[in-house]
């Protein structure tokens, strides 16, 4: 099968549920996800990779331990590895993830927020 | 110093020229540049990785030698290893590129529209 275009935000808003990623492309071994977050996810590391953040919709705060990141749509920001952070979407947020395939969102933290990360979509 | 968020559509209008990336920020061993396009770039390849398109503003018509696609503005688009294609722009178009750093613009073809990548805005 070809591969298709991608129109972002109308597959975010497909996305059943929350901090459920949706694969939607992959670039060579990076997974293009799009997420639905509402209120406050876990503070968690990702210890062997960084993490790109691009919001389509809504604000989303990336608390980090020393600071606040905002977000608005249209904005981008890379979680460096290593970095403690906690994603915390003020009402709904619409957002992509690109990182490698097979990251486990909630890092080495773990706990019932953990995601299987959903199949390519269409 | 601090990473900060890059607002994709101001990094992109800033970009000085065409065909010209910018890198804006880095995913490990990845770079995020924003590009402006105007016209036909060369039918190129690149061998080693896939190449990520996301169009900021305009209209990008990706040509490919068994079809068109075309991506409008929040319309992503990934372009595999080895298969070769032709950004065309009508128009100015901004879009987001992601790929591997030191990948050349203009792949195994080079010639005048080959960029060197710029430094990290800001």
């Amino acid at each position: 099968m070809h591969a298709q275009p991608v129109t972002l935000a109308e597959q975010a808003a497909l996305v059943p549920g929350y901090w459920s990623p949706t694969v939607v492309a992959r670039l060579n071994d990076y997974d293009v996800k799009v997420v639905k977050l509402a209120g406050e996810f876990v503070w968690h590391t990702h210890d062997d990779t960084d993490e790109l953040f691009l919001v389509l919709a809504g604000t989303l705060t990336i608390e980090l331990r020393d600071r606040d990141v905002s977000l608005a749509a249209g904005q981008l920001f890379v979680v460096s590895r290593g970095v403690e952070h906690r994603p915390v979407a003020d009402g709904e947020v619409h957002a992509v993830l690109i990182e490698p395939a097979g990251v486990v969102n909630t890092g080495s933290t773990g706990g019932p927020l953990t995601a299987t990360s959903g199949d390519l979509a269409g």
